[in-house]
């Protein structure tokens, strides 16, 4: 009976409540749009769970909700965005992401030409990093501004051998290396929606960073931890790395990667880059004899080409993350307080 | 320098989009509000990822997104179903949950009391259910109505060894067995909506199954199909495990469990009992000789008391589930068109 009612929405038509019911309408809407887009053998069977045999004794579980506006921006979307943060999560933590899970909600009113978009989008993204969308769910919520959707993703991986993320591991000496130009994601993203993206160009750096960390990893540097600095920023990866550790790093401000675009525009927007969204970027920290290996990995692949090292380690009281800025003067980075940029992911 | 800033967010506070940034504020929520309730070795750790070792070779991967209005209902509020949602997803595909995933979207506003409460609730219904919260993430967004909190959560489980879930198994003369009363979550939330809740008493029934699921499997029965009738209602998995057997079911209406509460309400709102959410209940299949040990399990516990076998499989053609009436008619019962209750999960 299903293949008999189910069939595409019609062209044109926009998400109604009944999409997300449970019944008929909500079927042709999985089987009309999503499944084209995104189906394989784990989503095809609609059950309630999908099913994985692990290839490793230690897997990874994370989830990330994103509710950025608008949802397409210069450099990716909602889409794009909510998939690459969770490969990423699992990333960085030394794992090989192997399958995600995507909760949709949907305000009613949203085009269906723009949710088509945005799948297209994640099926690219999925089949870019190489993993599968494995279960998902679909809620319609009633209509407010008729543009929203709101995206949770959440993802499990399988942990590499050998790999022990762990700031308790990290010494006096080690340093702090940065896979690229910073700040981009979140400043593409206000730049659109203050009117400003034609002048400004900046692009959203968000990409699957499942790659690059493989190819870290690979050069066989013992990489002691890394992040990838979204909310917070580069900011709130370092305050977050010397609390733990319980240490203080000091950063360079003339080695750290930013584009003069990304660089201006800040400026414009009385913003400090460090403590602007990366959705593309990792920071990884290892001992200073294993930089090379790190920066030369870094630098051979596409995402990394302006890898930096941009800091390193001390053991001074009480800890404080210190930038030598461009004029030779010293300030503390902090993580911000609160939120400077609602809805950049 | 975390511990010196973070503590409690002020009594009688609400949550502004501050609360959302992955700063300062941001560390107050979660340490002050999240962990304290919530926190284990695994969130604890605050990292991206958690990380497990499977004790089993095949798990169980699966995700729904939450947006009940009113977030508090007669029986449970929107963190017991998101919690139960999960969980009995997994326990219907025959894997015993272990880790679950937390994305709480809040909208700017909202009472930190109401979100106390909810994370209390999340952390009573873990414990209940013996499931760890092991990762998650918070946004906030900006206010709309002010009492805003979506929750999408995410899980994994062990499958159990010998559980061969698949309506590929089904056969005619396998019957179905319901676990207990139905409608009676759809039903609470539209009351207190409506505002009749006092007058109908009917208390969602919101429970995580994962104990009945394991008690009915112990019994030894050969169990060949499970579902949670949610969204849909008990018409939604009929008409799916008729679909997907290639049979059809004939159902007896006088078998199907209903409290008079609940059928004099649904009356009054002009739905029927069979297409409204039940929010822990379980729909399971197995052959006619096995029926009596999955009766019997779901008697023995507390949440399977009502427990029923409401009718069997047919091997006529077109396939259909058709409902013998209490007065001895026969009525053709199809999955809900639409979106009968919105936000009803």
């Amino acid at each position: 009976m299903r293949t008999k009612l189910a069939g595409k929405i019609e062209a044109g038509e926009k998400i109604s409540i009944a999409h997300g019911g449970g019944g008929e309408m909500m079927h042709r809407l999985i089987e009309g749009h999503i499944l084209p887009r995104l189906g394989n053998r784990f989503l095809n069977a609609l059950n309630d769970s999908a099913i994985f045999e692990p290839t490793n004794k230690r897997i990874a579980f994370t989830t990330d909700a994103f509710v950025v506006q608008p949802l397409e921006f210069p450099g990716g979307d909602i889409g794009r965005l909510a998939m690459c943060g969770t490969i990423n999560d699992l990333a960085v933590m030394g794992a090989t992401p192997t399958a995600l899970s995507l909760a949709l909600v949907v305000e009613e009113g949203l085009p269906l030409s723009v949710l088509d978009r945005i799948l297209d989008s994640i099926a690219e993204t999925a089949a870019t990093a190489n993993v599968v969308v494995a279960t998902g769910d679909t809620k319609v919520i009633e209509r407010r501004s008729g543009d929203g959707l709101m995206i949770t993703t959440a993802g499990i991986g399988h942990l590499r051998d050998g790999v022990n993320m762990d700031l308790g591991r990290v010494n006096a000496g080690d340093v702090v290396i940065v896979s690229g130009r910073i700040a981009e994601h979140g400043l593409a993203v206000l730049s659109v929606r203050e009117g400003l993206s034609f002048e400004t160009q900046i692009v959203s750096d968000a990409a699957p960073l499942n790659d690059l960390v493989a190819t870290i990893l690979d050069s066989g540097a013992d990489v002691k931890f890394m992040r990838d600095p979204t909310r917070g920023g580069l900011a709130g990866v370092l305050a977050d790395a010397a609390d733990v550790s319980n240490l203080s790093i000091e950063v360079r401000e003339d080695s750290i990667p930013v584009s003069s675009a990304v660089r201006h525009t800040a400026e414009v927007f009385g913003l400090d880059p460090l403590t602007v969204a990366n959705e593309g970027k990792l920071v990884a920290i290892c001992s200073a004899k294993d930089a090379d290996r790190v920066l030369n990995a870094c630098r051979a692949h596409p995402l990394g080409k302006h890898a930096a090292l941009i800091g390193h380690f001390v053991d001074e009281q009480p800890q404080l993350v210190e930038l030598i800025t461009l004029a030779g003067g010293r300030r503390v980075i902090q993580r911000p307080y609160g939120e400077e940029l609602p809805r950049i992911c």
